[in-house]
């Protein structure tokens, strides 16, 4: 359960205050602002606050005094031509910040990004929740045999099931032991009276990777773009594309202009080396390719002949 | 003049709109927001957006699903905390977007805090305006002789207004040649009809130092305290100091909390070396120094009697 | 067992290798170079490259064209001057290069530092090795009641043992159903003849926290000393702390002038507040301090007594 | 002229110290040490020193404890591997530091790669040299009409000497008066005696953007890579193309097996927008493209087409 009533409560009254603000504001963020978008089985995205919108990266990009045009035309155009040429100083003047709740594993290939602001949830300070994330059966994937970091297809039921299994009655263990070491239940209450309670930077040491954490993350608008591009593709664990897709619904309600470009000009482009440049050109001026002449590796020629919709 | 007339428009029209937010406001910078806060002869600061407040920082360090307690009183408390343990990521959970024009070379030192985004009026694309800063009279002072990249007593005022000459004249000149070379006035019409312009990018080389450039600049709190505590400092040089102290002004109507833990813990603060503690210790038990037994320089000697007011 | 025979032999084979350089070149840290320091009980720190010495920084320092001075005492002022005055740019003209084996827990606190460059082993593409920490049982403490994020005394033995064996087995079960998940023994052999094996980016899920990982690790001298400031401290896990520690030893090793200045100014250092500081010239004046009517919190004011050995 | 005879006697009897070292080192990288590679008509790039090499990068992509491989094929096919796929953290594991000396008006598109270190002569402490940057008189060009931010064909040669001769009489007065200011000639000595010197950090203020600056620069080889692609683009400014071309050859120099790659999957490849790459597979497809009916600007079309080698 992501949320406790505590914690519902908590944000309804938080989302019932409004204010009066001169600040660019986008009705269609402020509709779910501290609103929870659930993510696996107990993880959560909430936006905390954001700074600028569409017409913030035009009028950063003319430093200019007003708000300048308001044809969203112009600013469309605008934009695309920023996204295309890399012109990527404007769009940092976007920010964004969210509330993440995330297994321990999510959360160590998240924080790689390190052009961000984060603040955790301190185990050392505070004891944590007895929640711990199981990946749906049809996600427990036989190992790729062609990509060494990658999955294949579901393994079956009878497999699936032992091994989830495993993993919670593993975890469970864990947690169970964890309490026992802090000498409190998940109340808060003590278990055995009198004894001694385990450094909760200790005690946490023993629990598995799938540990639900949560932090406070602060991150523009261009070094976001790059998270998604890299964390939605499908060379990223299943796990963490769950949020990066959740966020670029986000994008697109706060940003849609940007979204459109940055869906054409980076998620759908495709990069192509020098080779493949000059592979293209002989292709469109009808030349056959000899496969067997290329510098590039197999593997590569495949992923072309893939992006280029050839065979 | 900071402003054109068209410009002071631009902004009386965007500070007229106003939307509706449940993000964190405040009223006191919303009250300031777009306005220029006039910095040297012909430069500016002025705040475009801000993210966050006091309460957001002690919401981001608990990490927490509502605004929390409203208590001022808890919130110093945890923010004086926060900062004298140097606990910086919440502060970075705040930010700040500012408009701000500036001589090219305060500009310099200025670029030097990378941790910020800059988005600056390109000399390349855009032709410049013929604004140049001109030191006060009285800012004209001799080089230190004990501080080798510092500023001593005023000149007189013959030798000031003869360097005051030669600064004004050169730039004057080089702004006329820099528009014969572009073959435009300032308005922006053909000097010479016909006659081919040079690339902007080239026309802009012999402009002077002084020269005012202008960007977007956004930075979050915990750098933005940074920038103020070694700019606002008497080791900077007293151009950049006039733009620190107005985000020191800034701060304070932005996040009030912060900007008095701020100068308790950082700008009015000090700190000791371990053999400046140890002197401190045995001042404090009544025992005399001998200074001529110190291991830290005859400089580093001087200045520990400055700060702890002895003789 | 830190260790293989094998990955000792590639060491050594390493260090049997020499050339001959321009560069700046530091004989106490080539002495060591490539050979593990021992870190807790299965991790280590391995110095794999070193970019510049004590005289690089001088030089930087004066963006000069050659070695220039090589009398230490001058380096040494310089040194001092820059450390005191928080000119941290020449610093960050040196950097090295670090090999570190250390248990998640401690990765995830260490890569909080983002200003370095790492390279992790990856358990998406690689199998890891059957290694956990166990903490030495006089490490395992109580709770603190004071410092809601520290330890206290040592448990007693009989709850401290009790303790180590839920960890233990706990952490042995999990590696065991780890390897079942992969199908795979330790050796790397199948272990049902046939069985599919989960794909090693979910399989590693279940594992604790105290599993050991390793990763290269740069980073340039400057942000290495406030690490190692951060760390070392006695407020950081103890777990950390004893990587740190290595580590001012190896910058002693590395560049002692700066060693010197960094313990001097930096490690055995204090920060006073602008409260703190009028305290101390009030009793350095032997004036009375009325704690009754200090505007700091009762916590800070033990510590400045407990700083400046009063009472 | 870019060096005194002093500054070239420092550099012979730098490069004459040889020592011995464990570490990675590049016999074609150590030949050119310390040696200026003059560029423009007063400036240079030195390499002071350099971490890694092209196997530093596989050994740190496979967190080896040795050098492992020395087989280059195998070496190639891991980085071009890394390089195509954006794995960037292994390129990070290598380092170099340049002396550059450079116009000022270069240093300021140059500074804004934050990834960086820098360490810049300043002109608030030393006296600046007597040299500013004339461009050479064929890259005296006109502003391009089609690129608001590029040049176009050369100027006519009366034109061209006019501008030269504004360009240059204008520095030369400034700096005449910057030495008057300082009351001192270029050898150091006073002019008019008794005469009070102007604090050197103003006197700098009316010097033209073509005055000369120099920095020591570290930079990691993934950053150096992103720069050079930015900088040797022909949309960069010409004379910052100039530094990132020397920075190609010493790339050449220093990792030649990443160069090969960076040129394959960097320099000479291009990114396709989604649409871009639908139009590629029609063309393919011996579709005939109706331009009338496209999403992308005409600009964007043309570049297609040009980079398609199309009519």
């Amino acid at each position: 359960m992501p949320l406790t009533p505590e914690q519902k409560a908590e944000i309804e009254a938080q989302r019932k205050l409004q204010y009066t603000t001169r600040r660019a504001t986008v009705s269609a963020i402020e509709e779910i602002l501290y609103q929870p978008f659930d993510v696996l089985d107990n993880g959560f995205i909430r936006v905390i606050d954001y700074m600028g919108d569409d017409s913030a990266i035009v009028q950063a990009a003319r430093v200019s005094y007003g708000r300048g045009t308001k044809r969203t035309r112009d600013d469309q155009g605008l934009i695309n031509y920023l996204m295309r040429n890399a012109h990527t100083s404007p769009f940092e003047m976007c920010a964004i910040k969210l509330h993440v709740k995330l297994p321990i594993f999510v959360a160590r290939q998240w924080i790689r990004h390190r052009m961000a602001n984060v603040n955790e949830y301190s185990a050392r300070y505070s004891v944590l929740d007895n929640e711990f994330y199981m990946p749906p059966i049809e996600q427990l994937s036989a190992q790729s045999s062609v990509n060494k970091q990658g999955r294949e297809s579901s393994l079956d039921t009878n497999r699936a099931e032992q091994i989830l299994d495993l993993l919670k009655s593993d975890a469970s263990r864990s947690f169970d032991h964890y309490f026992q070491m802090l000498n409190r239940n998940q109340e808060g209450e003590e278990i055995v009276p009198g004894e001694t309670a385990l450094a909760r930077e200790l005690a946490r040491i023993g629990l598995p990777l799938s540990t639900y954490t949560q932090w406070y993350w602060k991150i523009d608008l261009h070094n976001l773009l790059h998270f998604v591009r890299l964390r939605a593709d499908s060379h990223a664990q299943w796990e963490i594309q769950e949020y990066a897709r959740i966020m670029l619904n986000i994008l697109n309600l706060w940003v849609p202009l940007v979204t459109k470009a940055f869906i054409n000009y980076r998620m759908g482009g495709a990069h192509l080396s020098e080779e493949g440049l000059s592979i293209v050109r002989a292709l469109i001026a009808g030349e056959k390719i000899d496969s067997e002449n290329l510098e590039m590796s197999p593997r590569e020629w495949r992923e072309l002949k893939n992006l280029l919709h050839l065979d």
